[in-house]
């Protein structure tokens, strides 16, 4: 009989496959004493043998189908497997200590990862620790007669099926033959998620049971619109979601004709769609996608995919190339936002507690001027190229603003000075993302151009509420009445000055947000690219004067994210 | 010439004495080769049998002028320095690998520390590795030639001059001999500022240059009223402190005055002041301080200090002396607020990435209705023995509230039909900790009894800022717009439910603080009992419609902390 399974939809579309079980088998073991050390090394290296075996067919699938690049890991696998010094330490514990292979293979790579991992001023060796790992796995799976899941292998359609998607898992991939996916765990910000959005596979997250319910091999429809995965479908079922689905692939061509549109609604209003970008190559999706503006640059991922600090001729050249590629639509770049989760390995951060309430941000950038005024020149001397407006992001108080400000003014004047040309209407803006600033949006709107509130974070903040966390993620509640207050009076303090609010978190995208916000007044929705067209599309169908009805009733009248959804459902049936 | 340092006023009063420099000193050190093992060893016995005449004479200091049981974790360290494995293993180290006795002592001690530390399931054991480390550090000092600080054998008065201040650093303190503390770190909620107002030592936080600004035996006094030190003085700057010390055991005696009285101001307004507890011992504390009530007892003290989960019949019996030593007057009981930054030994919680936005308080009451309806049931039992309030910490949505009522009424329900005789008029009310809850506030006051605002989270909160992370600290700002307008938030929504709101953090105490909260109508003020009456002194000198001026301009004129300041103080002079 069909089991249904009901999660989080995380990205649009129906998908049936066959199930492919992502899951990592149980290789807990025994330690024991043996008698014979020779045969225990053999046992070992019939399991080294295989493990190799398996992994040159990985590397030649991996090659072909995915790419050099995602082949050299399983190279580097092999090499590890080949390494004398850590065979050779492992066969002396077997003789010596007269242990189980298993228990060998253990303790020694135990202790070759705690060195690589201790290597904290290289980063090229703290990546082998996760390589040892790895081939440690396999070679215990051998020795321990399971199977190991091998992602590179899949040479037919399939929907994955995992507890959760790492991003090394969504590497392994082959787009070709995935067709969707189900997890466990996860939310609708949860890298799985995300990355489902960016591929455009049908996915559903958090469904609580999906690696316990569904075994390799049974046909599972994945529906990632309403977030219900269907196992084992009667031919009735699969005949229902073949419509299903070939109604969103004509829905989804609709949306394909809007993309050199303007973004009006119903009763004609005008509200701007832009796109969240990595990297300035991201600018070829957002404006494949229709983008009317890049409402967030994430320059952090300058940082990130670097060896050491970027040069301000580097950032330059990155800030100049998204600008130009947008054609004169605005780019807003928000200044680096390191620290939290987000790592620098060559700017070592203190160990913190809590490091999401903790030096990162702007806090970073104040306090390190070398690095911030590095990136305010070279944001300057790209804003004669296009538009360009900046934000600092993690703003907590007016303080902080007027000294961020204050240092772009004087990079700005020291530029003018040496005879290099800057725009002169750049706009300097803030995120909203600090809970204590959305209390005071009226004072800084004095000071700030525009604000663009950061979603992700304020939500988590305003509901003390890590979003990684799993056991409260369920705070997670972008409809709550708090959170719709709080962007209310944001984007109304904004407006009373005279300034405009964007918003660039993923609630910008959502579907059951989207009304809420058009009626609040927000100006400015950007999203993932992926993400721009549908809302298009959900705009036309929007009449402001109701859903600024609507948008009242939910801050002012509902008491919990039930409620709201529920007004929502009513108000856009 | 007097040099002067500024820094956080932490608690009251005036002291002059010497300088103590409670220092670590620079223990780092080179490895070496050695030509000859046996001197070297030699070398660290001299050592080792230094750092053990340095204990005994410490330990029986100690245990005349601190207590057995301050005495005992010398004990431990000379216990440890007799271990034949540890000293063999050290010796061993020098023969075999040939270094020198630094680094044999420091390999060798970690790997124990690392072994003990990885007994996860045995806190004793884990406590342990703090002592070897204390005793290698020790030892190394010897090896060094430079001289570790020994609290313990203070004997004469002196003013303590330390970077900051442990937990187990205050337990080696004699406090016939500390007269004042300044520190270069923390803030008024550091764990050094919270011991010197429970102490009653005068002190200053966070002056950022003590321990290099001053030297051993120089003069300091210490102004815990302003925040000021003078290092040197002049006999003419001695002379006007001591009149000033003079002034404020005067003003201390006024105080004590007003033990029994009501809290009125100036105006004729009544205010009520209550005491923090931890412990049903802590009510006499409260009674000798004039408390009118118990505005918080943190009831994860009975968790913290038992080695399993307390039972109903011994939580009955601290709730019960409670209620009974306050006399009918009210005692709020918090329940259970562990997770974050407070462990139970014997309730492993997950590792998380940022405990304070992660699972605990009332999250774990939710999850675990085990431990919850326990907590509950021995609540209501009490509530025949005097005035009990219950409220709930970390509420966020309203969600939360009504299923943490539901299981309380469920109970209640339960006693009852058993026969059991509970109080009919127990308040149920929760903490204003969380943003999110700030902003329903209206909401929340529909079934809440009343609101007990909880200023170290609610700020750190808002400002997405750990209070325990120095460099973030600066954000911890009380008097910030932002805050005072959620604190106006919460009152007002309660008031118009006619509800009341308390305060139970640091701010309610906070004599900044205090004329703004006053103004903005705050009910309940709870605060540490060696505040009470301080507070009730200042209390009579406000004028309640000048404060309401006062709230109104903070909240909606002011845009940064440095400004409310200042507004206070024109406002109080």
């Amino acid at each position: 009989m069909t089991k249904m399974l009901k999660g989080i939809a995380a990205s649009d579309g129906i998908a049936a496959a066959k199930a492919y079980m992502l899951v990592q088998p149980d290789l807990s073991f025994s330690e024991a004493s043996i008698d014979d050390p020779a045969a225990e090394i053999k046992r070992l290296e019939n399991a080294v043998d295989a493990a190799k075996d398996e992994l040159k067919i990985i590397k030649e699938k991996a090659a072909a189908n995915l790419g050099a690049e995602e082949a050299e890991v399983f190279e580097a696998h092999l090499t590890i497997l080949s390494d004398p010094e850590l065979m050779g330490n492992i066969n002396d514990k077997i003789k010596d200590e007269k242990v189980n292979a298993e228990k060998a293979l253990k303790d020694v790579t135990d202790t070759f990862i705690a060195m690589f991992e201790g290597m904290t001023d290289n980063a090229y060796m703290q990546e082998r620790a996760g390589d040892i790992r790895d081939v440690t796995k396999r070679v215990l799976s051998h020795l321990l007669g399971v199977t190991l899941p091998n992602p590179a292998l899949i040479d037919e359609e399939v929907v994955i099926v995992a507890h959760d998607l790492t991003p090394s898992d969504t590497a392994q991939l082959d787009r070709k033959y995935v067709k969707g996916f189900i997890t466990d765990i996860g939310g609708r910000t949860s890298h799985s998620a995300i990355m489902s959005r960016t591929l455009e596979i049908p996915a559903i997250v958090g469904s609580g049971s999906a690696t316990t319910t569904i075994s390799e091999g049974q046909t599972v429809i994945i529906d990632g619109i309403e977030g219900n995965a269907l196992v084992d479908p009667s031919s009735e079922e699969l005949k229902n979601y073949a419509e299903k689905a070939e109604a969103f692939a004509k829905q989804k061509a609709e949306w394909k004709e809007l993309k050199d549109a303007k973004t009006v609604t119903a009763n004609g209003k005008n509200f701007i769609l832009g796109a969240n970008i990595g990297t300035p190559k991201d600018v070829e999706g957002a404006n494949d996608n229709g983008a009317e503006a890049v409402g967030l640059f994430r320059s952090e991922f300058l940082y990130m995919d670097a060896s050491e600090l970027p040069s301000e001729d580097d950032q330059f050249e990155a800030y100049k190339q998204a600008v130009e590629g947008m054609n004169g639509k605005q780019v807003v770049v928000r200044t680096m936002d390191i620290g939290g989760d987000k790592e620098l390995p060559y700017l070592p951060l203190p160990e913190e507690m809590n490091p999401f309430l903790g030096y990162r941000a702007i806090r970073i950038s104040l306090d390190r001027q070398d690095i911030f005024r590095t990136q305010l020149r070279a944001l300057l001397r790209a804003s004669n190229y296009g538009k360009l407006a900046i934000m600092f992001p993690m703003i907590a108080t007016v303080k902080e603003f007027k000294e961020a400000k204050a240092i772009f003014e004087e990079e700005k004047e020291k530029l003018v000075k040496k005879g290099t040309s800057v725009s002169n209407d750049i706009e300097v803006g803030m995120m909203m993302e600090i809970p204590a600033a959305a209390m005071i949006a009226d004072k800084l709107a004095k000071y700030s151009d525009f604000f663009s509130i950061g979603t992700n974070d304020l939500i988590q903040y305003s509901m003390a509420a890590d979003r990684g966390n799993e056991r409260v993620s369920y705070l997670y509640q972008p409809y709550n009445p708090s959170i719709l207050r709080l962007v209310k009076n944001i984007i109304d303090a904004s407006h009373k000055e005279g300034k405009w609010t964007g918003m660039c978190g993923e609630m910008a995208g959502d579907q059951i947000a989207v009304p809420i916000l058009a009626g609040l007044g927000l100006d400015e929705f950007s999203m993932s690219a992926t993400s721009i067209l549908k809302t298009r599309s959900l705009m036309k169908k929007i009449d402001t004067t109701k859903m600024q009805e609507l948008a009242a009733k939910a801050t002012n009248d509902c008491e919990t994210t039930e409620e709201v959804i529920e007004l929502v459902k009513q108000y856009t049936k």
